[in-house]
């Protein structure tokens, strides 16, 4: 697995090759060029082939790829058939979808279990998934090994939930809390973080249609000036 | 408002500025040093400097950042004041979540009407916002101004609905659908969609856990070999 040179920015496109392979499987399409790879992903050929040679040689020059071929190599390099065991804490509304909706298992990961302090629906599941008491956390973590939190917790708890699974040997967290939990002092080799922050996605989308709205007025007005 | 020189890397960065600088009012904190924001975010002074440089003068040099004024500038850079106007498709788990724990209007957007198929939760709301028939969706369109469209429908149906949106003069979207919705046969001018791909996110978890755990294994190994 390790591959010490890959920057994150390559290991970041493999999910996307991934759903564009799996698309293309459901297409009926068995071969791709880096040319129709590039084309539907708005990239270039050159970048595909330069990002897939930082793990082996997979397509075959003028032949192409071969699509499942291909698909298994980038899951195998994402570490899809390890096995990754997952619990998820807060089982509020998001939390509830993730558990309902997100199909954990086709990415390759095994959701055990959920934890929530409400004392209605500890006990109860969704999805076959148990919610048990956030009290017994802990002790779970002490009898079974787990790769992966996601975390969906209020703002408020989302620190101390964070220390209390680092101090109980979790080390990667799926962040859907909205706070910032890599701060200088956590060494990166100690924690793993990857964050959902739905208002960095909205706010980053308000500034690109402002930005079109406001080009497209300038035009007009460019547009207007010159037929006076 | 228009910044055409700017990067996208940058416009992406400026959500996190406005999550710490929020961060920062609620501790008290009302000045601060692009030495110390740098230390809190993991990014260099110098980088700070330079992503507030594309868009005016700041700070004071040796005097740092005025917590609130520095957040108002990044509040309008990103639009936040120019009261977006939203709607919502597909209430199901993704889509109730977001309508009941998302705060549109904390980052500018206003949720106007949420669309689905299903009789049964027609004419219901949810925080007040009502549930419209989607076969009723052009007509509001026609009636109605509207940014953004969030867009929680099943995979099945992403492409039609963002072709439906499009031809009824939505340009953007908050893509939830896991479905690639920009094609090579949609100019970049005539659709924004930022998108929220759970998939990839988890997935790009999943390798650095494997690496961090191969990485730990060969330093293991490493020891137990010169302690033979």
């Amino acid at each position: 697995m390790k591959h010490p040179n890959v920057s994150n920015n390559v290991i970041r496109r493999m999910p996307r090759y991934l759903r564009k392979l799996d698309e293309l499987t459901e297409a009926g399409v068995s071969r791709i060029s880096s040319g129709e790879l590039g084309r539907q992903l708005g990239l270039t050929p050159s970048q595909i082939r330069q990002d897939f040679s930082c793990f082996g040689e997979f397509g075959q020059q003028g032949y192409g790829y071969k699509v499942t071929a291909l698909r298994a190599e980038i899951a195998s390099i994402l570490g899809m058939d390890r096995g990754y065991s997952a619990i998820l804490i807060g089982v509020g509304n998001i939390g509830q979808a993730l558990m309902c909706n997100f199909s954990f298992s086709t990415w390759g990961f095994d959701l055990k279990a959920a934890f929530d302090v409400k004392p209605e629906i500890i006990g109860t599941n969704y999805e076959g998934i148990e919610i048990l008491d956030m009290a017994t956390l802990p002790e779970y973590l002490a009898d079974n090994h787990v790769d992966v939190a996601v975390l969906c917790v209020p703002k408020a708890h989302a620190v101390s939930t964070r220390d209390l699974l680092m101090k109980n040997g979790v080390c990667a967290i799926w962040n859907f809390t909205n706070v910032e939990l890599k701060t200088p002092d956590i060494p990166n080799e100690n924690l793993v973080v990857e964050n959902i922050h739905f208002s960095d996605s909205l706010l980053s989308l308000g500034y690109f249609v402002s930005y079109n709205n406001d080009e497209k007025a300038a035009q007009a007005a460019k547009l207007n000036k010159s037929t006076l």
